[in-house]
């Protein structure tokens, strides 16, 4: 953090200089706003306390300024006419931008399915969480070892990001295609590359698979990267990923009792134009008029995430979970034939982006 | 829905000419793409089969076409050169235009707090309960009768509707507050119009409340509907509408083990400029520099939310429900002394629509 050089006040405004050379100015208002004085700020909570929005007269009137006593990040005092000594830590005068958190797009040859953590570790250890989770930051999935072979672990070992999503699938399924009773055109078909949940206003942020059991032959995992699909796209066919991007989508899910429904584009860009999160199910696309071109881009999207380039395959073992991004890395499965049983869960963003904060990856 | 008139090809492309004079073209990927036969559409799950959009050569070749036999939505049958016979029925030959949902803001004096329905009928009748959920859709909140007082047959009644949304808090949350055990100054104190949730990527789309039991003086509830608020800023402050629809801001929630964090404008507005959403909550919101003019409009707009012009004000009371539209209505609480139980949960907005949607009310 920057340490402050000099303060005072200047026309009802607070001036900071910064020993960087730097100059910060802030209004009346804005300083009873952001007063970090046990009556205006929760102490615990850190909820704001007092209607500043609302404050007038001698209330957003500055008259004496000094450095608050304490540490580098104390910040300044400011005396209002009203009595009220607000108190501005540098950190809220000048606050760290918030960078954007570090993620690596991959191809296949660049991955291997090298687990990054063990499930005691990830049970007990915060440091071992924080440093898969970051690595799920990163590259958008991350295995676990050593699970026990049961829902009840699996549960457990997602329960320590946060808890679980519930959606009309539950919240941990636990699925069983067996050819004995099951629908084999339905359950053992291959599934190309997708995200899940594109009928959902916030598709599910990441979604964990846990093979508890599996008797017979086929049925290979694969994770895409998305970013990486992005990316290439980006390069070779800009007007189509500007069409992938503004192009509204409406996407939906029906079954006896459930119709979602959500209405978004295929990818999602910050203004920046950097990618945020993808909806990708060719399925579960309801009719719609697409603008002259958007088929193109859609289709050149598709056949990448087929293009062995960009697809890591993998086979899911019991004892060993894998979490992924679903806004980020599309997944997969080749057809199969025999006995297999699979739980999994999803987590939401919102979830799991708390978990990293807290662990001290602050964002 | 309108009938066809006439259906020809011309130049690779349909022509469907409609009974009230209207002609619609389409492109034969289109055609491939919408083809509603149970090889292209599953006829269960209406999820896509074919990968149309890789289609090439004498698959995207019309060669013949005829109205389809059978009823009116039949539409029509189009022969390709690769011997496929696409169905397209009429309704995605020309779809309804999906209406928005008719919503009726109001004022405190334009509502009572009538019950829309009792508790057994919305248990076992599925028009009292389209009923009911319409009339939250139109006005922003119900209530229900008859509801016995225990936190099992509220989440009975909440289920009729979808899974409850499973957050930080739990699912149904159960909450006594107890001056002989609890914190007086937390639990007691009167709680300002506000909408819960700000800080979630996707908040909770309606809320409900059940109190189960009340012995004391204050705490009357309050609903103030944002759909008004939104309407007389429109008219009063269109500059700081605007502001308030374009400005992002941070909202965070904080306790241990848990930082949330999203960042979204007070009002979300659609490309048209109607209110589909806002974010109402001066607590949560979290440090940031507002442009100018941010701070008098959102000062405006608390202070309207206060206006007893606005101010629906009613007693929560054991045996009745309240379920309202989170994205649409603040609510808050008088302060009040003695003992008082309340029980609640959260649906998804997705969950809610999906509901209406199956009941008939199709969207």
């Amino acid at each position: 953090m920057e340490s402050l050089r000099e303060v005072r006040l200047r026309g009802g405004r607070l001036v900071v200089a910064w020993a960087d050379g730097a100059e910060t100015e802030h209004e009346a208002r804005w300083m009873r706003d952001h007063c970090a004085c046990d009556a205006c700020l929760h102490p615990e909570t850190r909820q704001r306390l007092v209607a500043a929005h609302a404050l007038a007269g001698p209330a957003l009137e500055p008259v004496e300024v000094a450095r608050a006593a304490g540490d580098g990040d104390a910040g300044v005092e400011v005396r209002f006419a009203d009595g009220h000594r607000a108190r501005l830590p540098a950190a809220r005068l000048r606050p760290a931008p918030i960078a954007p958190r570090a993620r690596v797009p991959w191809l296949a040859a660049d991955v291997d399915d090298a687990p990054s953590a063990r499930w005691d570790a990830l049970l007990h250890d915060d440091a071992a969480l924080a440093a898969w989770l970051e690595a799920i930051a990163r590259r958008g999935f991350a295995f676990v070892d050593g699970v026990p072979v049961a829902p009840a672990a699996t549960r457990a070992l997602l329960e320590r990001v946060g808890p679980l999503r519930c959606t009309l699938f539950g919240d941990l399924w636990d699925f069983t295609a067996d050819l004995a009773h099951g629908d084999t055109a339905y359950t053992t078909l291959a599934i190309g590359p997708h995200t899940d949940g594109t009928y959902f206003t916030d598709p599910p942020g990441l979604q964990a698979f846990h093979c508890l059991a599996f008797d017979g032959a086929g049925g290979e995992s694969l994770l895409v990267d998305g970013l990486a699909l992005d990316a290439r796209l980006r390069e070779e066919l800009p007007e189509g990923r500007r069409l992938l991007a503004e192009t509204p989508v409406p996407w939906r899910y029906l079954e006896p009792g459930v119709h979602l429904r959500a209405v978004a584009p295929v990818l999602d860009l910050s203004p920046g134009g950097t990618l945020r999160s993808l909806r990708v199910n060719d399925g579960d696309r309801a009719p719609f008029e697409p603008p002259s071109g958007w088929y193109a881009a859609w289709s050149r999207l598709l056949a990448l995430a087929e293009d062995a380039a960009f697809v890591f395959r993998f086979r899911l073992r019991p004892g060993r979970v894998l979490l992924f991004d679903n806004h980020r890395v599309l997944h997969g499965r080749a057809a199969f034939e025999g006995h297999r049983r699979l739980c999994g869960a999803y987590l939401d963003r919102d979830v799991f982006e708390s978990r990293l904060r807290v662990l001290g990856a602050a964002h």
